[in-house]
């Protein structure tokens, strides 16, 4: 099935937007198995509208579009749709009741213009948005399927999940139940995941669970998409797999799903009513803006010094004598002074040294980890390149990945793939 | 000048990469007074290359190609051009012997696969990549003009400035100098600075200095872009524009061109020999991590707390007094400890209490701001709506600004568009 996204805007066509809806669209696409081969943008004018539509018709399967559905009169989609497809447009009552109501429990009347966002194709099938006032609609243009889809990320998003992914597997043949697992982990490169996880998808039948990756330096996400006949299948389809890359990743998995490494290492210092203090020279606070509460979020990060320099750091931890060099006894003397002076149960000193020089990818650094709490004081030291910025990002992930190592009772010291020794 | 983008490669069409190129080169064209009329992504297969070749040689007055100039076999531009083109490839002797010295250089041998990238149409003139491996080339197809570059970032970047940018100035028959000056600024919204700055077109002649805004919450870029015959001509024109943008603008440019609000003031701090502490309270070291230093940059930031709780921050500031609240008191008094304790000549104190309740747009916080300096304590109070990230980012800007003004000697309180009262 061969699916064209459409995304149509001058912000978008301009640059003015960067075009992270045809990203999500057909990343989701891809995730489920479904083929994205043509993508086109093109601005808020009725000649390329039409140009775009009939095109699209000719040479894909299914066609996504994306944005125009707004109250302006520079949001076209309805009325190209109803011109390419050769109908009228008609008044969808039951939309119209629905967005007043939405307007009156905000306490405001809704302002004539949005009366255009109930104007359908007459032969369009209506498609809920219940986080908007754009609803989604689709119908055939020249015999092929058009779905048409909000521009506000989060309400396509929405709709992709819940309208257009499965009209579009049931349309494909494809089955309809779908999830994706998502393992994040730190320490191991792409290449070495995937050789570390060759054959996994064997363990579920050919073609229902489909393995990738997507690096975000310095994690790694890796994903487990699943397809089957209904959620029961789906899960046992899942579980074997899901089990060996648990097994295999090993202790490099930070956090899985929606969980965050800091998110973890926030629950396992909680669970066991602990609290945290940071020291960072050249991170700059970065570490402890990883802790940031949330709205219900558990918050152990109690107090952070940063300097770059390292005796004013010494200083603020409340370490009487300045270290000569920022060596792993300077780390952690400094997390054992920071513990005590602030009074919380763990503390982390992360100490950066970038090496000299102009700003390069060969450009290294060394990193220097100390972790003090009442079992006593860790180190960890490593050499990273990839020039000062990266030698940054990494510091911070090993920084907090070695405190819920310490947290789950891990090897602080597990050789990472970014380390140069 | 109709100009179509047409990006390849399966990493832009399956949303792997976020198609940021496309975004960058339709704002550049735009600012220099060229318009995109449409979008193409196309995934690393000749039929769909070959097509998408056709269809924008009949739809634009010129075409834009971005990617497949790599040294692996689903690198095809070279190839599908010379066949669209209805020419052979040939060597480009001189390019092979560049990026035979390039390895060379690194100490490396050329790997034979980067000979392909010296292959171009028999009938393409050649475009310089100062940058890397994948040089770029112009030929016309159908009798329409094409340009091919280069899909990483910064190779693309540099040559749409110095080759492609004025080719494309040239055929259109526009004058050739071109530049954008840009101010950045703090506190005014895009439509107020919209307002602020109606008629300041008119200082130069009709059609040579172009405004406009790109918003980044919470900075706000105002944008001039000049077109002149010559060098000379553009500081003419640009001069007394730019001169009364700064003027309206007046205190809330923070920064100019590719300088920083950050950047800014480090250089102020600087220049008289002072150095900066900082507290922070729930921004969580986004302050501190501001100053990261550069490479030549100076680095007046000796020191930083950070807790998101006060009387853990007033004590590791060397308070010896818990504040009762995060008020103008508080801000003042750990601001001036601090400065002590660490024995900087200024300290920034920086206090947010967001609303309780759920995250929501309308979920508001409160930013207090203490300075200390040789002068005395200055504070700022203000409040902000947006939710709790929009605060907080908002707590970050205004914190810095406000030491910007202090030391600039401007009002510190001036009211900022985001404020409410």
């Amino acid at each position: 099935m061969r699916i064209e996204i459409l995304c149509t805007g001058d912000e978008i066509l301009s640059g003015k937007t960067v075009n992270t809806n045809h990203s999500h669209m057909a990343r989701r696409l891809g995730e489920v198995g479904l083929t994205v081969c043509w993508g086109t943008s093109v601005g808020d004018d009725r000649e390329s509208l039409r140009e775009a539509f009939r095109r699209a018709a000719a040479r894909a399967d299914a066609v996504i579009v994306n944005g125009g559905l707004g109250p302006t009169v520079d949001d076209l989609s309805q009325e190209m749709a109803a011109e390419a497809a050769g109908v009228e447009l008609v008044l969808h009552a039951d939309w119209l009741a629905r967005m007043e109501a939405f307007y009156e429990r905000r306490g405001r009347v809704m302002p004539p213009n949005n009366r255009k966002q109930a104007l359908l194709p007459s032969t369009a099938e209506f498609i809920d948005n219940p986080i908007g006032t754009a609803c989604g609609f689709a119908l055939e243009i020249d015999g092929t399927p058009f779905i048409f889809t909000p521009g506000v990320p989060r309400e396509m998003r929405r709709m992709m999940e819940e309208q257009v992914i499965p009209r579009l597997l049931s349309r494909s043949g494809h089955r309809v139940a779908t999830r994706m697992k998502r393992f994040h982990s730190f320490g191991i490169g792409e290449s070495r995941a995937d050789h570390m996880l060759g054959g996994v998808e064997s363990l579920a039948p050919a073609g229902t669970v489909k393995l990738g990756f997507q690096a975000h330096y310095p994690q790694l996400e890796t994903k487990l998409s699943v397809r089957a006949d209904s959620e029961a299948e789906l899960e046992r389809l899942l579980a074997p797999v899901e089990a060996e890359v648990r097994s295999r990743l090993g202790t490099h998995v930070v956090a899985e799903d929606d969980d965050t490494l800091e998110g973890v290492v926030s629950a396992l210092l909680a669970r066991d009513g602990c609290t945290l203090a940071t020291a960072e020279m050249l991170t700059s606070g970065a570490i402890a803006a990883r802790f940031l509460p949330g709205k219900d979020a558990v918050d152990p990060h109690r107090a952070g010094v940063v300097s770059r320099d390292l005796g004013q750091l010494a200083a603020a931890a409340g370490l009487a004598a300045v270290p000569g060099s920022p060596d792993s006894s300077a780390a952690s003397a400094i997390a054992c002074a920071l513990r005590r002076q602030v009074g919380t149960t763990h503390a982390l000193a992360t100490l950066v040294a970038v090496d000299e020089g102009e700003d390069r990818i060969e450009l290294g650094g060394t990193v220097v980890i100390g972790i003090s709490d009442a079992g006593g004081t860790v180190t960890r030291e490593a050499r990273l390149l990839g020039g000062r910025e990266w030698v940054r990002l990494g510091a911070v992930e090993l920084a907090i990945d070695c405190l819920r190592r310490r947290l789950a009772g891990l090897p602080v010291d597990e050789r990472i793939d970014f380390e140069k020794r």
